[in-house]
């Protein structure tokens, strides 16, 4: 049994703070809009795994994807139940199978989990995974389209400068767009939208406001995407990542210029 | 026996690596210095704690700096023996007492271990912290100068956006500088130099790039630190902790102009 699924509520993304403005001069009261931050436990199977912080609103979504990122759910049809207590920032999840039963699954989950932690780049889990699948290409001018569409939805962005957004789209359109204050976060809350509402990822890319690290680029070939956009910039296990992986990695996207660090054949030009 | 201290090889943070610059009109050629990004992994007492993703350099005071920020080394006498192994990414850290020993601490460092992480917000461990001890005050010109200086001893950011720094500063000075790709690794990084070094933190700021979120406050407040600076966001609930400890928090220092979020009377101007 599934419960209904919660929708974002941007205005509860933020919250208005009295402030003091300063300058040399002088203090003035003030208000500002402030990213929420609040912690996200997630237990599975009545086990407690681990407690995210993160934005409220699709917080279901970070829940699935999350476990699906670490490997502990592959399909909708392995969840047997899954409630949200919001009040208390709790979710739980209960699985067909317990894949986190297994003491090494649990010592893996540990750190991997972990937003700066992954023990898996000299195991087996990197090594053996298979190269994303797909023959799509993308124009340049299309890549630039939808950045601007991408920059347009980030209106929390826009408005606090603490949030990431991420979207899952395709040459022409942006299909799903999520926000976090962690850009693992956005772009989890992305994947278990996906798993739960049967939407594809195969032949889709990637957008996110943030750093690709390699932990994002773990998440995104787990799901079989070619192409990663962003407009920051990488980093160097991530364009490694991206090679072995076969995935087009795409940084600085700003205007109508961006840089192309793995597999531009993707990428098509008139030029 | 402690090991020698590491120095930062500012040529090893990054890398120049070959990639296409892409317009509409076509692709050329080019190189981009992009940002290292390896894991350390830090082995307790013989146990494997956990991977950080992190720059290099200073990574024995990133150990440590971690160590202590999740309370499982007071000071440098707990430290029995300290080694790092630069080619396998790998720190072991001997103490004479073994604090992560039991279970209980072990539990509670796996899940506030983990970058998006933390179980302590309604445990003793947050409610029972005494507020920070400090009545220094600081004039918003030294605040504007320091920010200053800051960005320009930020050089790796400058070169390939992708780095966070941070540094402890008097009101006149910076006295400790890291920078890593992580903006919890760079905080870290710096309470390691001063565990190790002996450097009083006390009465002294701290200045990051990054926002600021739960964690940051969280580490700024185990060292007594009064003052924290960015000159990005924060969060509501770093908002909340910077007030709950009696810290200064201070975001969006911009040219002349910043947000005081809390305990504005740490910060004097000429009006």
């Amino acid at each position: 049994m599934l419960t209904e699924q919660g929708s974002i509520q941007a205005e509860d993304i933020t919250v208005q703070l009295p402030i003091k403005r300063v300058t040399e001069e002088g203090k003035t009261d003030a208000e500002d809009l402030v990213i929420r931050e609040i912690p996200l436990t997630i237990i599975l199977n009545n086990r407690e795994l681990v407690t995210l912080l993160c934005s409220p609103g699709d917080m279901r979504y970070l829940a699935i994807g999350f476990l699906s990122s670490e490997g502990l759910i592959e399909s909708k049809d392995e969840i047997k139940k899954l409630t949200l207590d919001d009040r208390r920032g709790v979710v739980r999840v209960e699985t067909r199978e317990d894949k986190a039963s297994t003491d090494e699954v649990f010592k893996r989950f540990i750190t991997s989990a972990c937003g700066r932690g992954a023990s898996f780049y000299s195991s087996a889990d990197v090594t053996n995974r298979s190269k994303v699948q797909s023959k799509i290409s993308v124009s340049a001018s299309q890549i630039f389209a939808l950045a601007k569409k991408f920059q347009l939805s980030s209106e929390t962005y826009r408005a606090t400068g603490g949030v990431h957004s991420a979207a899952l789209c395709n040459n022409d359109e942006i299909l799903v767009f999520a926000e976090d204050i962690g850009r693992h976060n956005a772009i989890d809350k992305i994947f278990g939208r996906c798993l739960m509402n049967g939407i594809s990822t195969d032949d889709r890319m990637i957008i996110t406001s943030g750093r690709i690290a390699s932990e994002i680029l773990l998440k995104v070939a787990r799901r079989n995407i070619p192409v990663l956009i962003s407009k920051s910039a990488p980093t160097e296990l991530g364009v490694r990542l991206a090679n072995d992986f076969g995935i087009t990695l795409i940084g600085f996207v700003r205007g109508k210029r961006m840089n192309v660090y793995t597999n531009d054949w993707r990428v098509v030009t008139d030029g």
